[in-house]
């Protein structure tokens, strides 16, 4: 069977570097399955790139092998990782892109504009190597593009089956950003965030089916009210409040675009009230 | 051999949807061989979706399975199909989108400017079933996100050898737009639209080749005449009208762009007249 | 195993016409493994073309075929060829888009903004074939669209075992672009020019790091000097020097677009001195 390998990028779908990255695993292992996630994450924005990967991912078998790069610090000192969880085996610098997947405990609250990974401990079930070992790089390294000459390579042999001790040491800790979730700031009352934008303008936010209690809500957000939860895109007119297929509560407009209509985007807060 | 399922969406290339509905194809049939044609349908536009994909799925082998996903009534009572032709195997939503690969006949002429679905009645060697099993569905079922839900899944089961009859109930009729083609409108005069604006802005019509007897004619767009048909888009000097690849007629500009020299896009008007 | 075939056009993403190559391709071979590097080249921009499909093909096993389409003369009498090297297969039109894979020797010097391909003469260990025969194409070969009829079908015969002079005729000489290289214009003193700009807006010039034998540089580009090498994008505030992933010398700015910040382009002169 042909080992399935993701790739998550802020490379762009235009220039030379995914195809580099593709080339650099077909070398080593002809007979992966390369499935392109997405290469558009922002440019740099590790915290979108965490979402999104946790976003596309969950769908996947377990014994898929996830390569993401989002990684302005390249040939600085952050660490390229893997990561093993029931989830899959991830492949990442060490810079906060694994956030989601681990499911970093969220001790920031919502509106949280200013984000920074920070010192995460692993769970069980979750065993993370810093990649140490040349002989599965591409060589000679550069100092720009280690998504071709490590974060490739060693998703390709970890396809062969290579263990994951042989990649390097054993850590306890990465660096993740601490997840935005929703915050009670009244009685039947919270308050969330936008995490997400997609293409149709539906604004995703961090506030769970399990933070809201009942259907009976009104929902704020820029000024505008919601009274209640729609179950389709189409019910309703205008401006509309769902739970959508992450389990995210999203503001969404019935043929339109909620972020264009509201002037919104990530990190604008939601609050939602019982009524 | 590893059955071929393509995707069309309009979910974009920059969200995590695409990327989710790969994974779910691949937890249940991790042989597919998974093909993008485009997820860049302009959002909702179920029309453009449904050219696009006639357009795309032509040259692919007549076991291939198509799953096009543009579903702005995603969650309300538009039923998910599948439809077996001699075309191929395609897993949709009845919203119009399979409109271009039926066939639907052109009850309405050039310059439709508001189309709708209407119901069609299916032709021989056509069968479409209701989707309707969920044991073929991934669970829970979104009400927001079929094509990772209903569609995927049911197209992955497909791939692995499920039989039409067994994923739902059969139907005779789906909805489809009525296609635009042209119109007599004199004596060796016929009118047709613009159905498409490619990257290259060059302006595809409904206009067949066989539609047109001669290549002595004169061809109107936008007040701008052009006399006789080219055979290729370096020839002749600016505008020109050149027969294209799906054998429909084309308005293009060499080196430059037609749509945006004419100012003309998807309805846009065309003239020809046998001189 | 699964023989490669990489794609490289300028059909963009959003249009019916990469789907339509890939199903003429797995209809002669469905065994084919499909690898897109772009579709985003800039559209009839040859130049951009050859150099995205030399940087991109670099790590590819040299049994790969690679099948490039930027093809602003199809249907004249430009000729479609197969080009055979140690790097690999190519399929393509032949108007320069292969001048950075064969290293067409740089007779231009820097700042060459009119670059039209000129006749080279093959190298040692590089063999090219006329595509002459239609027993290998799509048929009926439509005039706009050789993609479809033509390059996909022989990249296609080429995976499944066809040899090279069963394709066509032998021919001697190809278009190529005369390459952009650095040019000395004083002691310890070159002058190069931007050769691509990447999604983060990193300007990538045509000096190489053998043109430049010291770390002990002062680099000017449009109006604005940078004292010394950077070792990766973070090190430093703002503009920085740095030798890239393809050994190219590369104008970056930390967290920022290069290109935005000195409204440099392609073409646009970088000069290096030694210090």
């Amino acid at each position: 069977m042909a080992p399935i390998i993701t790739l998550l990028t802020d490379f762009g779908s235009d220039g030379p570097y995914v195809g580099a990255m593709k080339g650099a695993i077909l070398s080593i292992n002809p007979q992966a399955t390369i499935v392109d996630l997405t290469h558009d994450v922002p440019p740099g924005d590790v915290f979108q790139g965490a979402f999104l990967l946790f976003s596309a991912i969950s769908t996947f078998p377990a014994d898929a092998i996830h390569l993401a790069v989002v990684d302005p610090g390249v040939g600085s000192n952050r660490r390229p990782i893997a990561l093993q969880t029931e989830r899959g085996m991830f492949v990442a610098p060490d810079n906060g892109l694994l956030s989601f997947v681990v499911g970093a405990s969220g001790r920031s609250g919502a509106g949280s504009q200013s984000r920074a990974p920070e010192p995460y401990s692993l769970e069980d079930g979750q065993r993370v190597v810093h990649l140490l070992e040349p002989r599965f790089w591409r060589h000679p390294v550069s100092r720009t593009f280690h998504g071709r000459d490590i974060f490739a390579p060693v998703a390709a042999h970890l396809s062969l089956g290579a263990g994951l001790d042989d990649l390097g040491n054993a850590v306890d800790q990465i660096l993740a950003f601490p997840l935005p979730h929703a915050v009670t700031t009244g009685p039947g009352e919270i308050v969330g965030e936008v995490v997400f934008v997609d293409r149709f303008g539906n604004l995703v936010t961090c506030i769970r089916d399990e933070d809201v209690q009942t259907s009976e809500v009104r929902v704020e957000i820029g000024g505008r009210t919601i009274d209640g939860l729609s179950l389709s895109y189409e019910e309703g007119a205008g401006l509309l409040a769902i739970f959508g297929s992450g389990g995210l509560l999203e503001i969404a407009v019935t043929n339109g675009s909620a972020s264009r209509v509201l002037g919104a985007g990530v990190g604008t807060l939601v609050r939602v009230r019982a009524e």
